[in-house]
């Protein structure tokens, strides 16, 4: 039997198999072959039909066995693919295994649609063990990957846009959520390195991934939707190792009753009690996400941010709620809004305008300009007494340019720290996005979501993962 | 003396005065005249300036005494407004408090910066005493009124839209929060009725806003943002005889110690303790919010839809993921995903797809039709079983098409309760906002502000205001 640790078959694959592959568009098996196309794999494709010579522009083989060319291990090919009723990929998996290696199985009707699909469910486990293969799915969306350039995900790009190349990787039970995340995450044009959407877990598991991703250099942060655990012990001890080298942050959902119970509808999976996922988190240094939001705030912060040295954060803003609806987050999320120093205070004094008084958080008023800013985060941010600032810089002020963003990118590269921006509102506010996000500093459009991304970096600072900055410095 | 309590000279103005108004662009004198006159200001709107014949196309007085025609109290203008240093503004009140009825003072430089600033501010509180005058501010950005007009707010149109015409009211201490507040609301097309940004409270407080909205006919909710209160019994008693007619939510900031510092640097008032604002808010049926997220998420709710009858909401999906985060989300806002009765779910089964299980949350997977969404809607929430429904129409089943929302908006209406729309995702998901927003069905970007829109209005239900339903039947 062949070494079953091994994921290279999904991440590193030379060539792909897409079986029932057809010409119709609204199969998801063309789905698959189109995005597999758009994503640029550069390995070999092979459609997989007797109904068809060629699909997509591609050359159609009669079944997996007549495939022959460039697989990495002689006669197998690396990675296939199955979108078809579930009976019939167990039938095709028992006749074709010899031709088999790595196995995305997108098809539901497994272990979460009743007895019949859980029956049929340990089957492809038997067949996996008995013939040395590996799968991820049944019930999943598989693998988005801009490493090796793999996407097995059956929503059409015109639904769904893929990220780019990136550092962050996810693991998600969920199908759905991770299609959520993809998207948002393209949308703000902050790129992955790995995505996984492993559903009923039939042999790949969470554990399996992290233990992947954290010797993946491509990978410098891992954020992680769970809805059950299998063995608690192995997930526990591949987190902690992981943590060790890279973040990991993680939402465990189905904490209410209706949620459980339709969590275990949802991937065939019985979910635990949330404090023993609560205590394993802790004991593994993973960073506790509780919701969406939470997670998407985390990803985007470790993808664009070093973790924080501590939970000091200096606010600065120019409109005075909004600077304390963000320090009512900060405390509600366990961060330190710490006053300023004496030392500090007096030097900003003398910089601010008469009608702003040298507080955390700091109010530079409706009459703030770009150089105010500046030199507030550089007179405060500086200290050894912050660890990170958040900046909300409200398009109110008449005096207030473009030029906010470079300033405030020059002054966080200088300080080497993390800054954060918020910035609520509408139209005019979301123009001005771009001027950050393209520059590296993260925006945020709300005062808790920005604390979100703060508290990530903070929990990240302390687990001892070195996320970004670790990838970029090393 | 004149009756006090009368708030008429703000909110049905027959007469505007901007005193010291200025043709120079980047003054705020001259943005609110052009606020003035794009808000369609009915009344005679009079700059005030000797250096200047005439300023935005309106012919400019060199005086508020040459002021002369259509006051509405003989010899007076109805409202005044000075955007200019602090000391001339009460050197302007003591001069001409014969010619002055409502006062909106939008100049900083009073009690939030200091001594000699509250000094003035208490100079301010005897002159609107001693000759009846009513003060909004100062420290503001005073008045949006979609029913008389009014737009006192300066900052210029293109970087601020203003809402349409609605029947929300917002009162804010807050002048950077209250512009958020519109820009968002604007974004979203969502009305107002009127919009007070009252500042330091020299004079007019919450309280007389509370008063004022709670007898006018075009507000049918009132969402408040407080740093401070000074008056409490008034406060609680305003607000109680309010709450009796609509719902009034209220954010209270300053929760924090660093917040609270700030919050008093603000708006020049002590910020008290947290646990007698709930106490209050408690007592006069006022809906506690507990930031911005929630406070947009309350507005976007009761503007658009009812109140709900209870707590019990039901989740449809077609992203397992996604209604597992809903139910999580709602156990912790206390709401209650309820189980289905054994009756609904029997004929929900035999609507069903066979892959689908009948469950609360449903999760009517990729395969999901129009059609489908549809009929679990109406076979669910129109139970007595549930008083509300979350929907999360995920984009990524390729059968799902534009009808949805008209399907999902016949349904509402007929079944008359309150269906929220969760839809996450990137751009492709946005374009399909407004097709849900334009038939009244809220859209919320995460299961958590949906799931808080849900708990605004549980909560409005069950503390008797009719919100809008109220002001639809009446």
């Amino acid at each position: 039997m062949a070494k079953r640790d091994n994921l290279d078959c999904f991440f590193s694959p030379r060539s792909i198999a897409v079986v029932g592959a057809s010409p119709d568009r609204s199969k998801l098996s063309n789905i698959i072959l189109k995005s597999l196309k758009n994503a640029g794999f550069r390995g070999d494709i092979y459609p997989v039909n007797p109904k068809y010579a060629s699909v997509e522009g591609l050359a159609c083989h009669n079944s997996l066995d007549e495939i022959k060319s460039r697989p990495s291990r002689p006669g197998r090919v690396d990675l296939t693919v199955f979108a078809m009723p579930a009976a019939s990929v167990v039938d095709l998996v028992k006749e074709f295994h010899h031709k088999l290696r790595g196995i995305v199985i997108i098809s539901g009707g497994f272990a979460e649609s009743g007895l019949e699909g859980a029956a049929l469910e340990k089957e492809l486990k038997g067949l996996a063990r008995k013939h040395s293969l590996r799968i991820i799915g049944p019930n999943c969306l598989g693998i988005y990957d801009t490493v090796s350039r793999v996407d097995t995900f059956f929503v059409p790009g015109e639904r769904l846009k893929r990220p780019g190349p990136g550092s962050l990787a996810i693991i998600s039970q969920s199908g759905s959520f991770a299609v959520i995340a993809m998207d948002v995450l393209a949308d703000e044009g902050i790129g992955v390195s790995r995505i996984v959407s492993y559903g009923n877990t039939a042999d790949v598991n969470e554990s399996d991934c992290i233990e992947f991703l954290a010797n993946d250099e491509r990978t410098s942060a891992i954020a992680l939707y769970i809805e059950s655990v299998q063995d608690g012990k192995r997930f526990v001890k591949a987190a902690a190792a992981c943590t060790k080298k890279k973040p990991v942050m993680a939402i465990k959902v189905g904490r209410s009753g209706a949620a459980s119970s339709a969590a275990r509808s949802h991937t065939g999976a019985i979910a635990g009690r949330y404090e023993l996922y609560r205590a394993a988190f802790k004991k593994a240094g993973i960073i506790e996400l509780r919701g969406y939001e939470d997670f998407l705030s985390g990803c985007k912060a470790l993808a664009m941010q070093r973790p924080a040295r501590g939970t000091r954060v200096m606010v600065i803003t120019d409109g005075g709620g909004i600077g304390v609806s963000i320090a009512d987050a900060c405390s509600d999320e366990g961060l330190d809004v710490a006053p300023l120093t004496r030392e500090t205070a007096a030097r900003l004094e003398s910089a601010l305008p008469n009608f702003c008084t040298a507080l955390n958080p700091l109010d530079l008023t409706g009459s703030a300009t770009d150089e105010l800013f500046a030199e507030a985060l550089e007179k405060t941010l500086s200290e050894d007494h912050y660890d990170m600032a958040i900046v909300a810089a409200l398009w109110g002020p008449p005096a207030l340019t473009d030029n906010l963003a470079k300033l405030m990118a020059e002054k966080a590269r200088s300080i080497d720290k993390p800054v954060i921006i918020c910035s609520p509102g509408g139209e005019y506010t979301r123009s001005k996005k771009d001027l950050f996000m393209n520059l590296g500093l993260p925006v945020f459009g709300s005062p808790e979501s920005a604390v979100r991304a703060a508290s990530v970096l903070a929990k990240a600072g302390k687990t001892g993962g070195k996320g970004r900055a670790g990838l970029a410095g090393g």
